[in-house]
């Protein structure tokens, strides 16, 4: 193995969106691993529309990246070096690894991987944080009954993907909202929502939200929140009595964009919670990691057996990490947004 | 007894604050009680911001008042006629009769109070819908815990009054704001607010912020919803991980304000539940009456023996409802609202 490696750093912060300067490829050394420590050479790393915040010197669940520092990622790969008994080299592990070609990390932050149990790459997506985001979601704050109707956007993203076909099991009406004609069909034919409408076709939300009440005559009982802006706007006036609204990321948001919701004000929020008696409540999964063991003894099996789907879209080096980052940000991407890095 | 009596009626649609114009007052001809109907000669109305709401043609929690409608109250009284068997003549009754002098409901809407137990009067505030309000929403979605703290407007109102009163008991920093000087006097000195911030002294939002921070030196645990706007904006960024809002009101908003509060946007709220996973929840009282025994227990005997502080503001005669009702809106009462009909 060479003793070098590549890493790509927060070269300076983006406003709005990230271009390719806010990005630098860089090599160095492999480093070492001290005491209870594992090196990894990684195999693929994950992109997610979260670390687009972490590039924000804003105050969040979690602190920014600094300039100059590695951009966060969780990572799969194999064991090359171990100072920890628990690792040996040749197994394959999960970790924040951060966007690099080889990590080292203390043996307690890394997950054991099992490569007979389906694609390592499983790891970063239906059975990793995204989807464990949408079981734990779903389940704890959405509350999903049998009859109810349900409303998620990035139909075809792991969470979204998750959670269609979750509730869909659960007896639930689903309808997907997603960027463009081939997602949508993707969203019917391959994840089972009932209804899947293209975002990109309305010009605004009240447009949106026509062809959404079609598609929700009962209303919604359920929206669970990874967009914000238009769908938001469209989504809340045909909320039911009632409803619940888990929100995990707000990707229209990011970047300090306001959006084009003009009309999606802070008292349209507020008096939709008070007169629908709205359960409102924003997670991160990071603060969840506990439920990793039960939603992978619940879904584990499913995803191995086929029943639930699950899509990846891969790139292709870690050089190409922050041109598939600014696309994933756009919807660029067609499932699960994967970098291979060997 | 007379057989007219009077009533207040809508006569038109406000556009923002309401005006005297928008309310009539007409003499009628006392109703007769029919079968299992009792007759009420009312003793004191309640004067509640929700009411606004009513005058509005908009979808809500409940149907808006028709035009020529009696306007929508709480009221006591005494029993002056029944087809009931579960009420006699002299009996003191709680019902929603409007905003009228005389009044006839099925006996099975009635609550029968025993004047023995303090003031007829309580029955619309500290140990009425206001006091259940607070008691409820304080308890099922702000779920207070010692050391916490609790941000309420409208300190000196029944509703706020009763939070703090009871958050304060359980243990937690309870920092009030209400409108003036004397408003903060006797949040302090009656109601045992360890703070209390006059927000007309503020010229906006991040004024209010300020020294909102500086009396919630561990930040803002629960803040309990029942006026949005300016208060709202200053409050969200003091908002703890993990904090609750439970939203009751929103008196700033109503009458179809935008509110000056242009700086609180859809994504300030959206990005506050999300990155502090707040739990943000709606709810109005009359969906849980079923909690008014457990209610009337807990809080009954504490109001009796003086350990719950109460205040009214009582304006005198159904013609001066519509004024008193008016002045609600902006403030200008000093403790629970009512009117005297008697």
């Amino acid at each position: 193995m060479s003793d070098q490696m590549q890493r790509i750093t927060l070269a300076s912060r983006p406003t709005g969106a990230p271009s390719a300067e806010n990005f630098s490829l860089e090599t160095c050394a492999v480093p070492t691993p001290g005491p209870d420590e594992v090196l990894v050479k990684l195999h693929y790393m994950s992109l997610d529309p979260y670390m687009r915040g972490r590039m924000d010197d804003a105050k969040s669940y979690a602190a920014p990246v600094p300039i100059g520092g590695t951009m966060e990622a969780g990572a799969v790969g194999e064991v090359v070096a171990s100072n920890s008994p628990a690792f040996q080299p040749g197994d394959f592990v999960f970790g924040m690894f951060g966007w690099v070609s080889h990590g080292r990390l203390p043996a307690n932050q890394l997950q054991k991987l099992d490569p007979n149990h389906g694609p390592i790459t499983a790891a970063l997506g239906v059975l990793g944080m995204p989807g464990l985001t949408g079981w734990h979601g779903l389940n704890e704050y959405g509350k999903p009954k049998a009859g109810e109707t349900l409303v998620v956007a990035a139909a075809t993203g792991p969470v979204g993907s998750m959670v269609g076909q979750l509730a869909k099991r659960a007896g639930l009406r689903t309808v997907g909202i997603a960027g463009g004609a081939e997602k949508c069909a993707l969203a019917v034919d391959r994840f089972g929502f009932d209804a899947c409408l293209d975002h990109r076709a309305y010009k605004d939300a009240s447009a949106l939200r026509k062809d959404l009440g079609a598609a929700c005559p009962n209303g919604i009982d359920i929206y669970f929140e990874n967009v914000g802006g238009k769908v938001l706007e469209a989504v809340l006036p045909l909320m039911n009595s009632y409803g619940r609204i888990p929100v995990c990321g707000m990707i229209s948001y990011y970047g300090g964009a306001k959006g084009a919701d003009a009309d999606l004000t802070a008292p349209m929020i507020w008096r939709n919670v008070l007169v629908k008696f709205l359960s409102v409540q924003g997670f991160i999964i990071m603060n969840h990691f506990d439920r990793y063991p039960a939603f992978q003894k619940d879904v584990g099996p499913l995803v191995a057996n086929g029943e639930i789907q699950f899509l990846e879209d891969i790139a292709i080096g870690l050089e190409n990490a922050p041109a598939a980052f600014m696309a994933l940000l756009k919807g660029g991407n067609m499932g699960k947004q994967i970098v291979k890095l060997v």
